[in-house]
């Protein structure tokens, strides 16, 4: 270390903060450091390139999913923040109940990161108390979780907005397509963007119809087959609200097998703005899932670096009007 | 440990392997070894859960992109085989110059992993020494890259397959929609795809029309626009190849605003089976995406229990015919 301070002409401490990626120094500095370091092929032993702030320099993320847009969007996020702190990421992908049990019984007894984060799913008591175990800072992106602080969208404000635009457009039977993920039947998406649908026909005046809602597990098939459910009732609605642009798709598929034409015989709407909303023109509430991402990862390291820690950050989500939505034909 | 091995009544030497997630351990005893350590709170320490093969347990897996589809999934399977391996996966996303240029200065200095696995991007000659400083075991998933054992499809054989599909239906005139990722020029993916639709119009007797080559920025926007450009021809084609299916879901935005029947009017074909290609009805070539990361998985953990390594494995391709393509009007 002496001999890069030297030869880059800077003090020691300022070479370590350097090579340890720390805020505080001018990039001209760094990039003269790393040059010298790179000259003698320095080698920064894991010890002494820890962070003042942490312990071992690693954050653990946790995702119930990784290869589903929203989830891999916000993880890469998150990653740019962290990585861009100097801290490392390691995933885990906790797929199913045997995956989560694994997961939360062994990681406290690894202590190797100085942090976790979250991902879009619930954390049950019993897993409460395996993290609680490891003493570090816990962070929920994507959804929120009791006690933890989160960033995440509003799900009852981004449903009532995709329901109060098919209501201004004049619908008067709007059907939804609820998606649940097999696996957290009981995480608050679902209820929140199932209450939006409820009270915004209530406050509209209009009946709550048991037929025009199918609940079905989350994804564009799904999505297809609970079209054609919707499409075999005498009555069917005039648009859909579905809770995810997946799923939405999903339902395109069916109406155009089905030789109906969008908006014009049925209105669209889904919750996202998936990257393929916009080019199958979909009409969708977006959510700024990359942002949720980055603002985990600035809530974490103000954590790490002792400020307080808010209860949370909710994300604003807006309607986007693109070509599958219109007033229902008189 | 001594407690635990007492407790769960094996012997030291199986209740360590149990706790490391070593695979030869029966599943039973395994559960009995993690209850009586649960029931301990006995904690692991980072020292003593190293694994025999390895010195820090992680793998670093280096991705261009985290948030598109391919990436996304493949690192699912990765991440998949080598966490029921009993190995951590460290995530590096390097998205620009500057990223990668950090990266490869940094990671080498860090000596904190046992291996790394390069996803689906190439490796500057520089690049490689430093890589080579480490002293680990290299794999790249997704991509060829020279020197490295690898995992992945051939692209001129799944570039084959495509044109070959509209030259079986008699289009005699097949564009191409060449997408390039800014940021990686030179991969050979391009070059591979773009190879075979020269050669099959060749073998065909068929003449090289440079009009009909439109070479965009990987994206879905990116294939709408080239389909506008070969819409503009004089004469344009009767089908197009893309070299992805979320160019080719662009591509398809745009004939359908043309007013455009598909395929009636014009065939579309796309390279991948992305989840949206099923949803738009999309003809494409599959490859297996995850089983790419999980046989990338398999091949690591071979060359870190020492067993020689090949030089690489090609996983196939095939053709999925939907309703995108049929023969050109008469």
């Amino acid at each position: 270390m002496a001999d890069v301070a030297r030869r880059a002409g800077v003090s020691m401490a300022t070479a370590s903060r350097a090579l340890s990626n720390h805020p505080h120094v001018a990039s001209q500095t760094r990039a003269r450091v790393l040059a010298a370091a790179e000259q003698l092929s320095y080698v920064i032993s894991p010890e002494a390139s820890r962070l003042a702030g942490g312990v071992t320099g690693r954050v653990a993320v946790v995702v119930p999913h990784i290869a589903r847009w929203f989830f891999a969007t916000l993880l890469e996020g998150l990653e740019w923040v962290l990585r861009d702190a100097g801290l490392d990421v390691l995933l885990y992908h906790v797929g199913d109940a045997t995956d989560r049990r694994d997961f939360f019984q062994r990681l406290p007894a690894r202590r190797k990161v100085d942090a976790v984060v979250v991902v879009g799913m619930p954390i049950r008591d019993e897993e409460r108390d395996r993290l609680e175990l490891m003493g570090v800072h816990i962070v929920a992106a994507g959804g929120q979780v009791e006690n933890y602080p989160y960033v995440a969208i509003d799900d009852l404000s981004a449903g009532r907005q995709a329901v109060d635009h098919l209501l201004f457009l004049r619908h008067r039977r709007i059907g939804m397509i609820a998606a649940v993920d097999p696996a957290e039947p009981g995480w608050p998406a679902t209820p929140g963007r199932t209450l939006a649908y409820t009270a915004a026909l209530a406050e509209a005046g209009l009946p709550a119809d048991p037929d025009l809602v199918v609940t079905v597990p989350w994804g564009g098939l799904s999505g297809a087959d609970a079209m054609s459910r919707l499409l075999s009732l005498r009555d069917p609605p005039t648009a859909v609200y579905a809770h995810s642009d997946e799923v939405a798709l999903g339902a395109i598929r069916t109406l155009r097998r089905a030789g109906l034409r969008i908006p014009e015989d049925m209105s669209v709407i889904g919750i996202d703005d998936h990257p393929m909303a916009e080019l199958a023109d979909l009409t969708t509430i977006a959510q700024p899932v990359h942002d949720q991402g980055r603002l985990a990862g600035r809530l974490l390291l103000s954590l790490l670096a002792g400020e307080p820690g808010g209860g949370g950050v909710t994300v604003p989500t807006h309607l986007v009007v693109r070509g599958s939505t219109a007033p229902p034909r008189v």
